[in-house]
């Protein structure tokens, strides 16, 4: 199959013109999964919850419905992230538009910095959504860090992590190799690019945006500053081929047995 | 304090000839930690268990008085691979020797490749040991790919993980990175060099040593094919802040709740 990642800089509360700017990207291309970046319609560094939830969608808005219907015209499946308007509250989440019309949300665990004065934190378990046969999990950012998140998807049984990012720390592109190899999944990171300064802040997004082989081979690789969508072809069946080595199933050798994670 | 790691070629099978090397190498070094590589007396390939049988040393046994001697002498910790020849059996081991004479083990959990035809796999959790005031946690090679071991050697309190290896895959020195700031703890791998090729197999050792910190930076990192003794001032109070950022403490933001470890 052919997957993609885009990178972009959204325009802080810009919603309509960024959604515009994420059609026109996606409009030319020709893959079956694309990944955009965290909180890609609103941009990132909000003064007040309340700025937030001016900038939130519904998951089943009529915002998405133009995306979705580009999902469905291109046979492919499209993961973005949004400040999400739910019930329970305000969320970070990641939307996944599928061909066959569903919409899937995932909502960050691992929230960073300043984000859990304006976000909920993630209330819901990692999940695999099957399109097609291909399992994809949905991780958002910060969520790199934790180790359990990225396990917790494989165990679920993710061919693909599509993980949108607003990442400014300089690790995460390194750490999402370690993060293919020690789960033999594909790993494909969206990140933004440019900087918001605003609420008291200066952020400058680092770009990078990856894709990952379960061998740990970077397929690619965008630079730091550059409006890019990068496709790759996969196949997305590396990733259930978990030996190391004839000896080594990656998954079944954990021994939960021995580790003492609390 | 300061800590090294010992980076160097064994001799197959050559058990007193490396253990007069390993002196060697610490004779003329001043720290208070040293990390030396996995089977670092024996040799890693062996032909069959009764040939590793016959090349292993209990923990208590004379070969390793000269070295508690040295430990004591020079005020240091020495931690060191071993085939290890207990009563429950044969296992690929770290010892470590405290300046108070103490010597601990830890049993090798995540075996690679071939290594499970010779030794049984770890059966005790791994744990910390505290050496004035200093919480120093074992791990060897193969471990590395399961985050589930560097994370319960942090959630058990250490500082440093001493990481002794036989590394050939090219993954490691890059992945340990991610186990420091993932945990935020120092990592100390000691890896070995050069080749060895018996029992079937052609195995080269990529050497790359290193000591990584807690926020990731490599402070320290051997050539591919030198021996070397690398040394450096580290502050293990540093592993003891847990903040990536004034809302974020690494450990206590992990979401159990959440998480699908199985």
């Amino acid at each position: 199959m052919r997957a993609g990642v885009v990178q972009f800089g959204p325009v802080f509360g810009d919603v309509a013109g960024n959604m515009d700017r994420v059609l026109a990207l996606l409009e030319p291309e020709d893959a079956e999964l694309f990944v955009l970046p965290e909180l890609a319609l609103s941009g990132y560094l909000f003064e007040s919850r309340a700025e937030a939830e001016a900038l939130a969608q519904k998951a089943d808005g009529a915002e998405f419905d133009a995306l979705a219907t580009l999902a469905r015209d291109k046979g492919a499946t499209i993961v973005l992230g949004f400040a999400e308007q739910a019930e329970e509250g305000l969320f970070n989440s990641s939307l996944m538009l599928t061909p066959d019309g569903r919409r899937e949300v995932y909502r960050k665990v691992q929230l960073f910095y300043k984000e859990r004065e304006v976000f909920l934190p993630g209330d819901m378990p990692p999940s695999v959504c099957d399109v097609a046969g291909v399992r994809l999990g949905m991780m958002i950012c910060f969520d790199w860090i934790y180790p359990e998140v990225a396990r917790s998807l494989a165990l679920a049984g993710a061919d693909i992590l599509c993980h949108g990012s607003n990442l400014v720390l300089p690790y995460c592109p390194d750490a999402m190799v370690t993060r293919s190899i020690e789960n033999r999944v594909f790993s494909m990171t969206a990140n933004r690019i440019g900087s918001e300064a605003r609420a008291g802040e200066d952020l400058a997004f680092i770009g990078m945006s990856g894709i990952v082989s379960p061998k740990g081979d970077i397929l690619a690789r965008a630079g730091t500053d550059t409006e890019e969508v990068l496709v790759v072809d996969i196949d997305p069946a590396a990733a259930r081929n978990k030996a190391v080595t004839p000896y080594n199933d990656i998954l079944n050798d954990r021994r939960p047995d021995i580790y003492r994670l609390g």
